[in-house]
């Protein structure tokens, strides 16, 4: 059973009340928070030592982290973060120093985004350290973007260039606050998420959310410098492509538009954002599963990354 | 340097915004949540399997006790709990029938103090299973109730019996949610905490955040049948009153009342809560420092439980 399996299985039949706006299930949770104006987001998120980072991690970037990943989830939703609360496990002879660097990073991105930080729990993890985040946010009323808006015929966007973050991006990540905020004021984005899992494994959580498929460009995808040169460099390695479409941690947006307002949305993104590349790679179909075309034909993507080829002839 | 050492280095300069009504130190964070009639709780708690449970702990009550010790928290600041958020961390070759079961035991806690789950987050912990709890609730706005509180003069009340929790009470103790909702309402509650350090630790975060001193009277300390009978099945065993004092879990009230308020609350509370014991067991004082009076004499209490005495006779 993989995570998504459990998880599922976890959250079949989990209590609710009123004030649960959208529950488990999306990249935050929206509450009733009794304000007329807002809603509140709510997320959590752990990183653990060996699996998020290693020893060798500096320590600023693994406090840069643990907090980015929550902000990158806020994002998603076009909210604002606000506040966050720290769950540190330490292991038997710990280094001060090292924490307080930790939380120095922490607090450098904390700052950067007006983010609180209301408090700090330390516990004890013998074997390796682990850090937990909790983060609220805000996003105006009936505002939040969901994963299950999605409609049949909407063009599928991506900030950024994907692929190879395990070669340093995933460390120093910016969580796409501006860009997500500035999007869900100004378009109506109809399904956002943020890449944590690859572009394939997250549009695909898109995809089951809104009762949709997608087709994509292969020649469209933006690939990162870090995902070209990990796949010159050993050819036991990912094919570029591939790394661009399962690598994971990539932190970048990933939303989908009505077709008719996609190349306005372009232009302003360009005005707005110049520096920070806006992709279309593809649209939103009727027909479900996830398909990458190039010229030489249609590919279907499947589960976790691996390609079928439905072109007998590649 | 201890948890307590730590965790005033890493607070020392955390970053704040508006919205940030109580920051780090108290039970829980409030916050602002643009509601005219409310403010926000917020707080997250973890166990860690070794340390708050074994592996022969049942599941149902590790899901209890998880979520049980973040409800505690939302109790001692007067506020009632709204949404949970719930990380585990899982060993390798982990068993899908012990995750469900403790997280059975915490939709049976959750529902029953109308708390919803929204979102449940899996990680990798190779050595040994983690519980990380985040949790949002509601205190009318203006009426949480700190540890900062506490006068001179004031009566010192506890929920409970306190002391060898850990035979068994740690797992299945019930948040004093209700009580503590009742109080705050009712009364002008001036400082509260819940007890997870022991009574000595915990009066000791009240005493430090109001600047004032207290006197327990030895004699008034309600011991727990618990405490007692580990006290006399062993001689090895701290004795039943520092046990009361200092071995913490207990999950109950303590909190601080004008004198002149104290019989009539007290009166109030039997009517309504026949079946729980309620103990004033000293007063504040204007002399810093923790003093166990009794018939004998007066000793200071210092530290981390160790008793010094300052009547040469004892």
């Amino acid at each position: 059973m993989n995570e998504f399996e459990l998880i599922a299985r976890l959250t079949q039949s989990l209590p609710v009340n009123d004030s649960v706006v959208v529950g488990a299930g999306d990249d935050c949770a929206v509450l009733d928070c009794g304000a007329d104006d807002r809603q509140l987001l709510f997320k959590t998120d752990a990183v653990v030592e060996g699996i998020h980072f290693t020893k060798e991690t500096p320590p600023e970037k693994i406090g840069r982290k643990a907090l980015g990943r929550c902000l990158s989830d806020i994002a998603a939703m076009g909210g604002l973060p606000n506040a966050a609360l720290v769950t540190i496990g330490l292991p038997h002879g710990y280094d001060v120093r090292f924490v307080e660097q930790l939380y120095s990073g922490m607090r450098a991105l904390a700052n950067e985004h007006r983010v609180a930080i209301v408090g700090g729990e330390t516990t004890t993890s013998p074997e390796r350290m682990f850090i937990s985040i909790a983060l609220t946010g805000f996003v105006p009323k009936g505002k939040a973007v969901l994963r299950a808006g999605a409609r049949v015929g909407d063009a599928i966007f991506v900030t950024g260039e994907l692929g190879g973050s395990r070669a340093g991006k995933h460390l120093d990540f910016e969580p796409r606050l501006a860009e997500a905020h500035w999007l869900a004021a100004h378009f109506r984005i109809h399904a956002m998420i943020d890449l944590s899992d690859g572009l394939a494994g997250d549009l695909r959580h898109i995809l089951n959310a809104s009762g949709v498929g997608a087709d994509l460009g292969s020649d469209t995808i933006p690939i990162s410098r870090a995902a070209k040169q990990t796949a010159r460099a050993s050819s036991s390695a990912k094919p570029a492509l591939l790394a661009a479409l399962t690598d994971g941690e990539d932190f970048e947006l990933l939303f989908t538009v009505a077709a008719q307002s996609a190349v306005r949305l372009k232009d302003a993104w360009k005005e707005q954002f110049p520096k920070l590349k806006l992709t279309c790679v593809g649209k939103i179909t009727a027909e479900s599963g996830l398909r990458l075309r190039d010229k030489y034909g249609v590919r279907t993507f499947k589960g976790d990354g691996y390609v079928h080829f439905n072109n007998p002839s590649l």
